[in-house]
């Protein structure tokens, strides 16, 4: 059964209880996950088309309506063909007056002002000028609705991780065969990304990270980037961190190659790491607060001394999009959830010297959480 | 002389005569004109940092603060380092009490709530986070003040603007040279980013646009990958739609290549975009309303019979971000400038025959435009 029609249902319940008017879901996460209609792949630099800050789907009491800018109608009508679920197409022509289209959905759609919801990511503009027009407007965040909805994943979402997850899987087996010494991160990051297409992904999840580190070579690991020109050179260590999109799901994948044998304190690091994501790992039993899964694998780490080179979180929901609620961070209040999917991802960065991760997507079972990768976590050395 | 510490200064005064307290800008165009700090490439879904919702640039009446979330911090530590027009880094921990660090930023930087100036893609969550805080407060858009000082290009801008036509032009005559029957569009794609970056681009300004039309091959232009597996083959119509980011500026270009020869009307029509385009490029003289702009290109195109065939604006403004105020469009109100920088890009879209177009990034100068682009336009025949 499709379940999309069920989810536009379970949403406007969940309006409705709050005695909100209805939700305006710019292209993104949210609108996928209700309709099945996929956004299109992001602009490097800003873009504008006429009208944007109004489009996306529109949630009213009894309709599911794609509001489309002009450039983006062809697309979404072939889109909408095969999904009954999505009641009408709502177009906006180039230069069109867009106060008059506002009142006319905010009066006649929604049957009034109210509290609208939005997702997180919307844009700042859409609440600009709604609040123009109608100053007693108010706004809500989606998310309050749809990120319990989205982190629990049914049969079919888990069938589309683990396709994602297959897809990271063969393109690491694959680009591991490939390395030699010289290459450099943007070589590799290439042959990643070759993998990842020929494996059947539709797109990366994010940026491709590809950090060479040791031997005096250093840099940020957030970079415009994410890989520049380090080469693999004997004693340097190689951390991946990529993804795959496969049936509009998202895969985060790392593991770390040494380049020749790496000296006792790597090694140990490296154990250290596949220690602590086993017991991040046995952690993910459902009623676990989301914050004793980062603590307890966080304890291995720190309990070696090197709590302070493991810098950020332990991991993070995924699904439709990569970095998803709930978090497995200090002060997180959520709970763990049978179903629930998550990236468990310690690391350890010494600058300089290198950067240690290993990654799996994990899902939430009743006896603790299970890999949806397959590729083995033996350090690899070329 | 440096630009930045300038730019600031305008930005700053302007925000003191509307008596706005400041601006809180977003990564993205309007932070990078004012800083020089560029942003990362954007997922291709959504992520999630702690605190993402209140970082990038703040702007107050005495200083310019870079609000880093923890992962982005080292990043923007380094690019802080040579910009003396930065006063400070502000950092987001994981896990820190975002609401302390909201009031100390409302209170004690920004001297109390009242109106704060957002980008128009600023997230909707800013808005939604500071208005529970601060029910009184205020948001305007940014792009009042910004977006006439953006659009008018000083000579370090412009010298980047011709420096990234210049690597379109040159990825262009090199993938024209390898075009055989039989390539697909994402064969081609793949392609002509390979020539971009081989050419000296940071990164592709927008989604590589290739697309084959005729012989009953058809489709949405405007696609999740703006590319498929539609193959070159003979009476087909091939339209190339790129552009590459140098020096922090983009160019968009366009040209379209016909398989075999073209028949009468495919002829015809291309002799209309060519002569559609000088006519937009001649009416880009300063002073001219930009409606006035589109609707002299549009007439080449109408009085032909194809009106309907072109569906979309003329042109954009383009700079930092691909699509920038002003736009050439039906309704505009915006009045073209010397130094303002817009493409110049008409098309005839025929379902299942034909899309041509052809597109020049185009400099406003006192004689009327000047292209940046070095490509000729004659229609180039495989």
């Amino acid at each position: 059964m499709n379940p999309f029609a069920g989810r536009i249902e379970r949403f406007r319940r969940a309006l409705d209880e709050r005695g909100w008017i209805g939700a305006l879901l710019t292209p993104g996460g949210d609108a996928e996950y209700l309709t099945g209609i996929r956004r299109s792949r992001p602009n490097a630099t800003e873009s504008h088309m006429h009208g944007d800050w109004l489009a996306g789907v529109l949630v009213t009491g009894d309709s599911c309506i794609i509001i489309a800018p002009h450039l983006a109608k062809s697309r979404l009508e072939e889109m909408m063909g095969d999904k009954p679920w999505i009641n009408e197409l709502m177009h906006i022509p180039e230069g069109a007056d867009l106060e008059h289209l506002t009142r006319h959905i905010v009066d006649h759609r929604l049957g009034g002002p109210g509290t609208l919801a939005v997702p997180r990511k919307g844009m700042a503009q859409t609440i600009l000028e709604l609040s123009t027009l109608y100053p007693e407007m108010e706004f809500a965040n989606t998310g309050t609705i749809l990120e319990p909805m989205r982190a629990v994943k049914d049969a079919g979402e888990i069938e589309a991780m683990r396709k994602a997850a297959a897809v990271a899987d063969r393109a690491f087996a694959e680009v591991v065969t490939r390395l030699v010494p010289g290459m450099t991160e943007v070589d590799i990051k290439m042959e990643v990304e070759r993998q990842l297409f020929l494996g059947g992904a539709e797109g990366t999840s994010f940026v491709t990270g590809i950090m060479i580190r040791g031997q005096g070579c250093d840099g940020p690991l957030e970079g415009v980037s994410r890989g520049a020109d380090h080469r693999l050179e004997p004693g340097r260590v190689l951390a991946f961190d990529f993804g795959a999109v496969v049936d509009g799901y998202a895969s985060d994948f790392g593991r770390t190659v040494f380049i020749g044998d790496p000296d006792p304190e790597l090694q140990r690091i490296h154990e250290l790491i596949i220690a602590a994501q086993a017991e991040g790992m046995r952690a993910l039993v459902p009623g676990t607060p989301a914050e004793d899964v980062d603590a307890r694998a966080r304890a291995v780490i720190e309990e070696a001394g090197y709590g302070e080179a493991f810098f950020h979180r332990l991991g993070h929901g995924i699904g439709i999009d990569v970095h998803e609620w709930p978090f497995l961070s200090p002060g997180s209040t959520a709970t763990v959830r049978e179903n629930m999917c998550f990236t468990v991802e310690p690391s350890i960065l010494i600058p300089g010297r290198c950067f240690v991760r290993v990654e799996d997507v994990v899902l939430v079972t009743g006896e603790g959480g299970v890999s949806l990768n397959s590729t083995d976590r033996e350090p690899v050395v070329i």
